[in-house]
């Protein structure tokens, strides 16, 4: 099937991309606020995930109640989150409730109400993630590998901490808001049954007032990465594991990714069968590529008890740097029907669709079409994947553990 | 768009039914053998469960290992689980790997190893949903609701006990593969990109020798319904409240549906704003339809702190109580948009549709076109709900609670 996209660029900096599917009775929207967390000040660390929790209750005639109410009355499913880039708001709804929708977020960015005799009420939610990561040890592992794998900015969690969010008051909020809820890079993307240029009618109508806000500034630390161990009273240890890799926007990046698909995707992948299965070392193993906009990362998990950690820390490294040895065609060819099923699922439904054409956007400053990326993954082999791992065997990892004691790593 | 759907009885007693959804590259499948829970005897509770566990661990030419890495390499998403009437089995793929995962699951269905050597580690996997709902009060709350209000077998849950589980053998898992997972009112449903006669031939091919096994005896109790209290040390009390409804497969099933949107559904409901906006008394409040083939109910759930349990329970019957005394037309319009987005995303995805066919024909024993369903809700008003509760008022209501001390409740 031919997919139909579309952008258009606002002078105030906003993008707007859309597809349309018009076999579809449902539209969907995803809109990237240039507000991540990496944008804010190092010592209020969870200001975006407050503000963007203030942001929801009551903008432009609405009160809270309304609001909400409107949205659901509108068949509107929606979510919102801080990343490290960007605040995102997202819905899925009957196309025929698009505008009206929109209209409502329109109100959200331009005209939140931000209610004072709220705030405590949103800071008890915001810091409800706070405590469940605390419950969380491997959550609370990797964000460390990231922490010190990374650096600041580009390392943190949008959760912030008990002290900083106790400390946030209602002029950080509006402060966060003002400078950060900005359209200069911002992209709205819109999948589903949809016109384009009523679409973009509407959109200008909505979103074309929106000011440009007064950009963070931002210091950039080098990161600690080595060995860090974090000693917690508790039977199991959690092992964190990061490489450096390309991003998305690289053009080898499905060479990294096929083969981290080997190392970890499925029961057929060296992860499952060398630690899980032939030696019972762990619960949980996992590695994924992850990509900010300029950089990227391998990041692996293992989770086992205190006993086997340090054989399990030993065949995990181990798999990661045998990696970079390479793999064999059988291997890659099993991967593509997974990573296709993926694909073909995705392309099916308006909110995954609208989420993706706006990471492409931000990551690639296009969408790419479908087909182009079904031709990658059938252009990726063996060669061409040895290829990528010889010339970027990567120089150093970076290593977290949790658990009753430290474990022995030479780096 | 018109729906183009197929159904086809087998002489073995199997039906297959089938939506043929062209625009899709994707196919789904739900398999829903007459094998629930409610058929286990009455001391090898979870005897389901184990001999859902140990189906999935090889069949036909594959061991354990191979059968699901060759159901991953085909790019399928699989589930499985257990309800009263069914143990289902679901998967959705590429369009193409179809025929390969349905002769997966012919031979899961008809020729499964149920190996001895992985009897215990599969008694392990289901041990763990009993001990996840002992940690979850609200949960047991609602099974001891079910329980008491349905009587045996109908308000059982799948998950059995530790005792049950414990002292089942491969002999019971055997007995029970033999006996229950038979053709005689299967019913195996597919939605996605398919063609219907080769379809049809396929399924022939593989389920086409599927033998009937021995139907089990079954025997009812009366339910104690009542009043009924758990004490445990905690702040919290769960509080459960049940009340007789006409089944889906009634024709006023949508007019108690309807209602009980109002009451329940998003925040605009009634339960929303009296007892968790008004007087702040929960912190969860629910109450949905519950539906098996020749009896259903409303299900409602408050969880409060001890302090204002019995406020919260006095409200909250009180709120069922004055729902039969009728809605407004403001409050089913409002309504409409909610139902039918929910709708309209469910057309759109093969899993879903091939998940609501398969239901559909248990309940009803034909598809239900959703244009006829859209008329349904389209046609529902005040007036024909209020006519349906005037003359429908439950004379009982069955309620459970969990909590530091007992509640008065008078019935």
């Amino acid at each position: 099937m031919a997919q139909k996209t579309y952008s258009h660029q606002f002078p105030s900096g906003l993008t707007l991309v859309a597809e349309e599917m018009d076999w579809l009775e449902s539209a969907a929207f995803a809109l990237l606020v240039p507000a991540g967390c990496a944008y804010e000040p190092a010592e209020k660390l969870g200001l975006g995930n407050l503000t963007c929790e203030m942001s929801q209750r009551g903008a432009g005639q609405r009160d809270s109640r309304q609001f909400l109410s409107d949205l659901e009355n509108l068949g509107a499913e929606t979510s919102a989150s801080v990343s490290i880039a960007h605040t995102s708001f997202g819905g899925a709804m009957p196309a025929e409730s698009l505008p009206k929708v929109l209209a409502l977020y329109g109100d959200l960015i331009q005209r939140p109400h931000l209610p004072e005799d709220q705030l405590e009420d949103a800071r008890l939610a915001v810091l409800q993630d706070v405590r469940a990561i605390e419950d969380d040890l491997a959550q609370k592992l990797m964000l460390t590998l990231r922490r010190r794998h990374y650096a600041e900015p580009w390392g943190r969690g949008p959760q912030g901490t008990e002290a900083t969010l106790g400390s946030l008051t209602m002029a950080d909020v509006r402060r966060h808001w003002q400078g950060l809820y900005s359209p200069r890079g911002a992209i709205l993307s819109v999948a589903g049954k949809i016109n384009w240029s009523e679409l973009r009618d509407r959109v200008t109508a909505i979103f074309g007032g929106w000011q440009a806000g007064q950009p963070a500034a931002m210091s950039e630390t080098s990161p600690p990465r080595k060995y860090h161990h974090e000693t917690v009273e508790s039977n199991q240890t959690h092992i964190g594991v990061a490489l450096n890799a390309v991003p998305y926007s690289h053009p080898d990046y499905f060479q990294i990714r096929g083969a981290v698909g080997v190392l970890a995707d499925g029961m057929s992948s060296r992860l499952f069968t060398e630690v899980r299965e032939k030696r019972g070392l762990v619960y949980t193993v996992f590695a994924i590529c992850h990509s900010l906009k300029d950089r990227g990362g391998i990041l692996a998990y293992a989770g086992t008890t205190s006993e086997r950690a340090q054989e399990t820390l030993d065949v995990l490294t181990a798999e990661l740097r045998k990696l970079y040895a390479g793999i064999t065609a059988d291997e890659i060819n099993r991967l593509k029907g997974r990573i296709k099923r993926a694909l073909i699922i995705q392309q099916e439904s308006s909110p995954s669709r609208a989420g993706s054409i706006a990471l492409d956007w931000y990551y690639l400053s296009r969408v790419r079409p479908l087909a182009e990326l079904s031709q990658i993954i059938d252009g990726l082999t063996a060669e061409s994947i040895n290829a990528y791992l010889a010339a970027n065997v990567p120089r150093e990892m970076t290593v977290c553990t949790v658990g009753s004691e430290p474990l022995a790593w030479k780096g």
